[in-house]
C-alpha cells in the first residue's frame, strides 16, 4: 500500500466572514493579502441563505478569478475562502479547497491550513470501512470522522473529530448555521479573529488580510479553541484544555508577511532584530550589507542598524516575474542571462558584501548569490544567516526539504561555506532567534516549534515516526 | 481640426541586438528588464537573412509572448524590441511597436523612446502632400523622412531625417544590412551599448538590460550619434555636432531601474544621496522613516542613514497585484478594504513617521498614504520629498501632468501639506538634486533637464510653444 | 430536506481502450465522435502501469483539451473517457467525469451513461451510515456499493453492486488490471465493442466512435453483461440473467449519431424509414419537403422520396455558431436579427411547404422556425412530426422536460398545431415507429422503450414513483 | 525587387449599415452569415458622430470577439465590417481589416473583398514617390490613390481612385459624412444593398446577411457603381459606364451560402440545377447518390432527384470541428482513425454510390474521400462534378491554386480518375453550367466569369500577365 500525503497539504491560508452583504469580494481581497501563503490553486464558497456556491482554480487568486462574473455571481453574506501551497504541481484540481460536502441533512463547507500527522492511519481506518475519499489532501478526513462520531449534534460531533485528528491544523468550516474556526492544540498555525466596521467577523490566517480588508483585530484564535460566529455573535469553545504553545518559527523567519503580527509580535520587527542579534552575535568588516530580496530585506536592515555599516541595494528583483515567465535556455544561462535577480555591478564592484538571507535549505540558491554577486565584482562575500541552520523537517504544515535534502542535516558550516562559496558564513544562535523573537509564552523556547532546528518535535510523529527514525525519509 | 498626438508616444524602453543565434531570446530578456519603462505593449522583430518576422501584443511582456510558440517561431540572429508606456488606453495595436515597413527596395524594422516637438508640424506637411500615416505615434515620422529625402544612401537619408525631428528621441532601426542607434542632439533619454560573451553587440535603454543578458557595457550613446552595427562590427558616426547635455533628472528620481547607471551615475546611489541630502536639508525628529515602495526605497534609505533615525517597514506593496486584478467597490473602499499599498499597523501606531517619496504630481497618491498612516494608527507624518516640486510639464518622453493637474503647479507648498493632510512637508532643492545626481557635464545643471522644476526647456517647443504659452494645456 | 439528483446525470457518451501506445488520444478522437452526446464537460484517464493520471474540464472537449500539452501528458496504454451533457449549467467541475478513486489497496476509474431511478433511496442509506458524497451524480453510488460490498474480489464486489442499481446505465470502469464495462438489464443506452488494427481492444457509446478510431465493429454489449477487457483479451460475464431488452427509442429518433448503428440498425436508415412512414400516413399537397437541419435531415429526406415532392434547402443552419456565441439583444430580436437558423426567402417565397421535425417537446422552437419560414414568404408550413407526441418524462438517461413542460402532455394535437401556427400537424404513430425501426427483439415494442410516448416504463420507478403520481414533477 | 502580394487579399465579405443605434451589434451578425468568406481575422469600425473605433483580430469572428466587452465599447449608429479568408497564415494583425486612416482633415475606414490585377505596378510608383505601406494587402491602394487625387472633393478624388484600379473589387468606406458602397466593371464580387425595419440602409456581400439582419434586399450594387449612403438617404452614382457582367462562377459553384441570391438567382437552386444537369449529362447506374458536406449537398440533391437514385448520407461531417482542433498523428493516421469526415458504413457498404462533388482543385481531398467509402465497403464510386475541370487561375480574388498545383491543368480527366481511385469521373459541361445557373445576361457566358475554366479573362492582367505567359506561377 502506498498513496502519497505527505507534501500536498503544506501551508496555506484561510479566510472567512460572516454577516457581510458583499462576503464573496470581502474574502478576495483576504486572500489576496494571503497570497503569499499559497499560489497553486484558490477558492472560494459563498452561502447565501443556506445555498451554496463556489468557484475554485489552479493558480493565482487573480487567475482563477481573471473572469470577473465568476465572483459576481457568488452572491451571499457569508463565505470562506483559500489559497494553496505550489507543491510539485499535479495540477489536481480535486484538492483545490474549500471542500463543499452536501448531505441529506446539512452542507459544510470546509477550508484547512496545515498536516495531520496521523492523516494515513485514520484513512486507512475509514477505507476499510468502506469510506471513500476524493482528494489526496488529509482535509477530507475531518469530514469522515464528523460523520462518523456518534455525537448527537454538528458540534458535538465536531469536537469529537477535533480531537481525533493530530499535527498541525486550522480549520474554517462553514455551515447553514454559524462559521466554525479551530486551532491545533499547539497553534502551530497564525489564526486570528477580527471586525469589520459594519460589524461582520472575519477569521484569517494572518492579522494583514484584517488591515486589507480594514478590519479590526479582536483577538487570536488560542490552541485547542473552537470559534462559533453566527447571527448571534460569536461564541468562544474549547475541545480541548491539553495545549501548550509551539508556535512555528518559521512563520516568523520567512513564511508570514512582515506586516502581520502573530501573537503580539509584528513580523518585520522580529526579523529586523534578527538581523541586530546576528550583528551582534557575528559582527564582519564590510563596505555594505544587502539583503536577499523580499524575504530577507528586513533581517538585513536590522543587520544594518546594529552594526553601523550602510544598507545597500546590491540586489535587484525582477517584479514582473510571472508564473507563466518564459525562461532562459540552458546556452543563455551559460552566457549570464539572468531573469528573477540581478547584482548591481555599479552598487558592488569592487565591495567587501555582507549577505544577509534568512534561510538556507539545499544551498543552491545560496550558492547561486554568492557567484552573482562576485560575477558583478564583489570582492568578498560575507554570508550572515539570521536564523539557525535547518537541520529536521516540518511535519505540521510547511514544505521544508527532507533531511536528505537538507545541507545543514548533513554537512558542517565550514563545508557550507565551501560549497556556497562565501569568504564567511554564520547562523543565528537558537538562543539569539527566541530573544529576537520574543513570544515570551513559557517553557524552554518560549513557546516556539524549534523542532527544524534541533529535533524536537512537540508531539507524537505516528505515520512519520518510523520515517524519521530510518532516515529513509524521502 | 486636429488630431491628438500628445500622450501617446511618452516613456519607452528599446533593445535591440545583432549576431546573436537566439536573437529574439536574448530580446526578450532584455526587454523584460526594462517592463518598468511601458506596460501597454511589446513586441519583437527578428531578421534572418533578410527576412523579417514580428509579434507584437498590447499588454505586458508576458502576456504578449503567453504563447512560447510566439517566440520560438522568432528564429533569426538580428532582432529588435520595444516597450510601451500604459497610456489612457485606447488599446490600439497599430500603435505598438516596433514597426515594420515593407519597400520594393528594402525593409526597416523601427522602435523609439522619446517624443517629437514637431510631430504635428512635420506630419500635416506630409499629409499634405498626400502620405498616409497608419498610427497615431510620431515613430512614423522618421520613416517617411527618410523616404522623402533626396540623399543617395540609406544611411544619408537616415541622417537627413535625424536632422528634422526635434525633441527627444532614441530610435533603433533594423535593416537587412545593419542595426541603428540614434540619440538626440541633448541626450534625453539614456541609450547604451553592451557586447555579449559571443562578441553580439546590444543597444539598450538602460544597464540593467546588459546585466539581465549577461553583457558588458561598452559606452553610452552621446548625443547626436549615429551608431551602425553590422556584420563588420560598430561605427560611430554623428548626424548633427551642435549638441549639449539635458539628461533627464526623472529617469534618476523615479523613472529608470535602481540598479540601472546613466552617464556613469548609479540610480540607487542617486538617490541615495538625494535622501541624504534631503535630511541635510530638511531634518525632522521622528521615530522612523519610511518610504513608499517601491521607488522611493533607495531616498528614504538613504534619508535614514544620514539622520540616524531608524528605516522601518510602515507600507507594505501587494507583490501580486497584476493589471486585471479586480478592485473594491466604492463600498468597499469606504469600509476601509486596500488593494496595492498597507500600512503596518504594529509598526507606525503611536509613532512619528517620516514619509520619503520621489515627487507628488496630483497629491492625491501622496493624500491617500497619509491618510493611510494615520488610520493605522501614526501620531505625525512628516512627508519629504526626494526632488523639487514638479510644476511644468515634460515635452521629452514623460507623461507628467499638465499644468492644470500639477499640484505645485498651482499651491504654495503650505497649501500641499495641507491638501495631502501631513504634519510637515519639504521638497529637496534644485541645488540639492543637482549635487545628488552628480553629473559634473557643466553648464547650469551638470547635464540635467531640469524643465520639469524650473520650465527651462532646452529646446524650442514648436508644436507645444503656443499651448504652454497660453496656458490651455489640457 | 432533499438535494437535487434529476437532471444531472443524463446522456452522455463514454469510450475506454486497453492495450494502445497512444490510448489518450485514441480516447480524445473517440470521444470527439461522441460529443452529440454531452458538451458540458469531458476528461480522460490514462493508466499507464497502474500509475492514473487524468485532465477534466467543463465545455467541449476541444476546449478542455485546448493546450496540447493536456493531452500529450496523459501517457498510458490504457484509458477511458467521458463527454457530459449540458444541462442547466451549474458549472460544477465535481460532476466531470470519469472519477478516480484511490484506495490504500487499489485505484478505480470511473465513467457512466444513464440515470438510476434508486439513487436518492440509495445515497440516503450511505450517508446515513457515514459516507460522503462529493458530486451531485449518481455515478457515485456505484463505488460505494463496491467498497460497501462484503463479497471477496472486486469483481464479486461489482457484481453485487450491479445489482444494487436500478434503472439506465452502461458503465466503463478502469483499474490497474482490466477495463470493464457493463449495462443496464434493459440496455436502454447503447455500448459497443470494437477492435483496432493494433488488436486493442474499445468500448464506446456509439458505432461512430469505432469508425472515427478506425477500429472494427465486434458486438453490441448485451443487457446484464459484465464486460472484462485485460492483457489476456476479452472476458464476457453476466451479472444478472433478468434481462430484456428496451432500447431507448429517442437515441434513434433524435439523440445518436446518424451514422451509428445500434443493434443492428442504422440510424440514418431508420429515420429515413421513419419519415418515409410519415408520407404514408401522412400525405400532403405541397410544393417541397424542408427539414430541420441537422437532426431532421434524414427523416425530411425520407418523407421527400417517398412522397415525391422535391427536398429543399429552406432552412440553413449557421455553422459557425459556438458556445460563447454574442446573441442578438431583444430589440433586435424584434427588428428580425436571427442567429443560428435561417429561412431563405429565395426558396420557400410563395410555395406550400412540408417541414419535417423529429419531434416536439415544448413547441417554441416549432413555432419559431413556422414563424421564420412564414416570415420568409411561405405560403403555407405543414409539420410533420417523425416520431409520436411526447407525453411522459424518462427517468432512464435522456433529459426529456417533465410533464408539465410537455406539450402533448398537455394539448390536443389540434390545439398544438394552433400554437405553433402550422397549416397542419401530423405526428408517425407508435407502429409507425415501431416498424420504421424495425428491431425485431419481440415483445410489444419488439425491444424499444417507447415510455415516452406511451408512459409504459419497463421498470418499477422508485424515487421518481411518487413524483409521476403525483403530478407533481417540476 | 519582390514583396509578395498574391495570395493575400483573396476572398472576404464585407458588411456596413448607416444609422441605426446599434450599428456595431448589426455589423457582427451580419459579418457572422457571412464568416464562410473568411476565416482569417475580422474587424468592425464603428462612427459615432465622427468619432472612430474599432475592433480587430486574428480568427473566426467569435473569437475575435471572445469578450463581449470589446462588442459593447463600439458604439455609434454607423459601423462597417470585414471577415478574412484564410491564406497561408503569417497571422498578421497588420492586414485585418477594416483599415481606418486618420487624417488632419478627415477620417477614413476601408474594407475590400477582390484582388487586384495592378497593385504591383500602382504600389512601385506610389513607393517610388515616398509613400509608405503598411500591410502587404492592396488595399492601402486606394486610400494613396485617393490622397494623391488632384480632384477637389473626396467623392470625385474617389471616382479618380476607382478608375485606376484594375481587377475584382468591393469596396466600403466610411467617412464622418457617409457610407460609400463601390463595385468593379464587371461586377466579379457580390454586392447588395438592404434596409433595416428602422430605415436604416445596410450593404453586405450576400444577401444572407441581409436575412439574418432582418433587413429587405433593396437591389444589387450593378458594375461601375459609387453607391453613397448618408442621413438623406442613398444616392446612386457610377464612376465609369465602360461595364459588362462578368459574375464569378465559383460564387455560385462553392464559395457563396446556398441560401444567398446573387443577381437575383438562388444560389442553393442552382447547384441543384447543376446537379440535375450533371445527371442528364452523365448518368450512372448506382444504388444511392451522395454529396460532400457540406458544399456539394444542393448538388447532389439535384442529382438524385434528376436520376431517381436515393439520396443517402454516406459521409458525415464531424460538426464540433473548430481551428484548434487537435490532429491524429501519422500513426494514428494510418491505422484509421479519422476527423473531420467518416464514411457510415452501414450505409455504404457492398453499394455502388455516385458521390458529387463541387470541384476538384489538386485531387487529393477527392482521393481520400473515395478511399474513405472503399474501406467502409462501397463496392464501386463513381465521382461526378457539378462543375467543369479547373484548369485555369482567379486574379479576381478567389484563391485558387495556380496552374502547376490545378490538377485538371496538367492531366487528362482519364488520369484523374486512376489518381483519385474512382470507378468513373464525370464533369459538368460548360455549356451545362451556365444554363444551370441561368443568369441570362447576355454575351457569350450570360454574364459569368468563366476564365477558371477556359482561360478567358475578361480583363487585362497587368501584373500577372507576364506570370501566367511564361508558366512559371508559383
Amino acid at each position: 500500500m502506498s498513496y502519497e500525503i505527505r507534501g500536498l497539504n503544506e501551508e496555506c491560508g484561510v479566510f472567512g466572514i460572516w454577516g457581510h452583504p458583499d462576503a464573496a469580494r470581502v474574502t478576495y481581497f483576504g486572500l489576496h493579502s494571503l497570497q503569499h501563503r499559497g499560489q497553486e490553486g484558490a477558492g472560494i464558497v459563498v452561502n447565501q441563505d443556506g445555498h451554496f456556491q463556489s468557484h475554485r482554480g489552479l493558480g493565482l487568486l487573480a487567475d482563477v478569478f481573471a473572469n470577473p462574473n465568476d465572483l459576481k455571481r457568488l452572491n451571499g453574506n457569508r463565505a470562506i475562502g483559500h489559497v494553496r501551497y505550489a507543491t510539485s504541481g499535479h495540477g489536481n484540481l480535486e484538492n483545490v479547497q474549500p471542500f463543499i460536502f452536501q448531505f441529506y441533512d446539512c452542507q459544510v463547507a470546509l477550508a484547512h491550513n496545515g498536516n495531520l500527522v496521523n492523516a494515513e492511519a485514520l484513512r486507512f481506518q475509514i477505507e476499510h470501512e468502506g469510506g471513500i475519499f476524493h482528494s489526496n489532501s488529509d482535509t477530507e478526513l475531518l469530514m469522515h470522522l464528523i460523520r462518523k462520531s456518534s455525537a448527537h449534534s454538528f458540534e458535538a460531533k465536531l469536537k469529537d473529530a477535533l480531537n481525533q485528528v493530530k499535527g498541525g491544523f486550522a480549520y474554517l468550516l462553514m455551515t447553514d448555521k454559524g462559521l466554525y474556526a479551530s486551532l491545533d492544540p499547539h497553534a502551530f498555525r497564525p489564526l486570528v479573529i477580527g471586525q469589520m466596521r459594519n460589524g461582520a467577523y472575519v477569521v484569517a490566517s494572518e492579522t494583514c488580510a484584517l488591515d486589507v480588508v480594514g478590519a479590526s483585530f479582536i483577538r487570536d484564535v488560542e490552541p485547542g479553541e473552537l470559534i462559533r460566529i453566527d447571527d448571534d455573535g460569536i461564541s468562544i469553545m474549547t475541545y480541548t484544555t491539553q495545549t501548550n504553545y509551539a508556535i512555528c518559527a518559521m512563520e516568523y523567519i520567512y513564511f508570514a508577511r512582515p506586516d502581520s503580527t502573530i501573537k503580539g509580535v509584528n513580523v518585520h520587527r522580529a526579523r529586523k532584530r534578527m538581523g541586530a542579534k546576528l550583528a551582534d552575535e557575528a559582527p564582519c568588516q564590510a563596505d555594505m550589507v544587502i539583503g536577499v530580496p523580499n524575504s530577507s530585506l528586513s533581517a538585513a536592515s536590522g543587520y544594518a542598524e546594529a552594526s553601523g555599516i550602510p544598507y545597500e541595494m546590491g540586489l535587484v528583483k525582477n517584479q514582473y516575474i510571472g508564473r507563466t515567465f518564459i525562461q532562459p535556455t540552458q546556452e543563455l544561462r551559460e552566457e549570464g542571462v539572468r531573469m528573477k535577480l540581478s547584482a548591481v555591478r555599479g552598487v558592488v564592484e569592487g565591495k567587501i558584501v555582507i549577505l544577509v538571507d534568512d534561510s538556507i535549505v539545499r544551498g543552491t540558491t545560496c550558492r547561486r548569490i554568492v557567484r552573482l554577486l562576485k560575477e558583478a565584482g564583489a570582492s568578498e562575500v560575507h554570508v550572515r544567516i539570521a536564523a539557525p541552520p535547518l537541520k529536521y523537517p516540518c511535519f505540521y504544515g510547511i514544505d521544508i526539504q527532507t533531511k536528505k535534502e537538507l545541507i545543514a542535516s548533513n554537512h558542517s558550516i565550514q563545508d557550507i561555506q565551501k560549497i556556497i562559496g562565501a569568504d564567511s558564513l554564520c547562523f543565528l544562535s537558537e538562543t539569539g532567534l527566541i530573544e529576537a523573537i520574543d513570544l515570551q509564552l513559557g517553557g524552554p523556547y518560549q513557546g516556539l516549534c524549534m523542532s527544524y532546528f534541533n529535533g524536537d518535535y512537540p508531539t507524537n510523529l505516528y505515520d512519520y515516526q518510523k520515517t524519521l527514525t530510518t532516515h529513509s525519509l524521502t
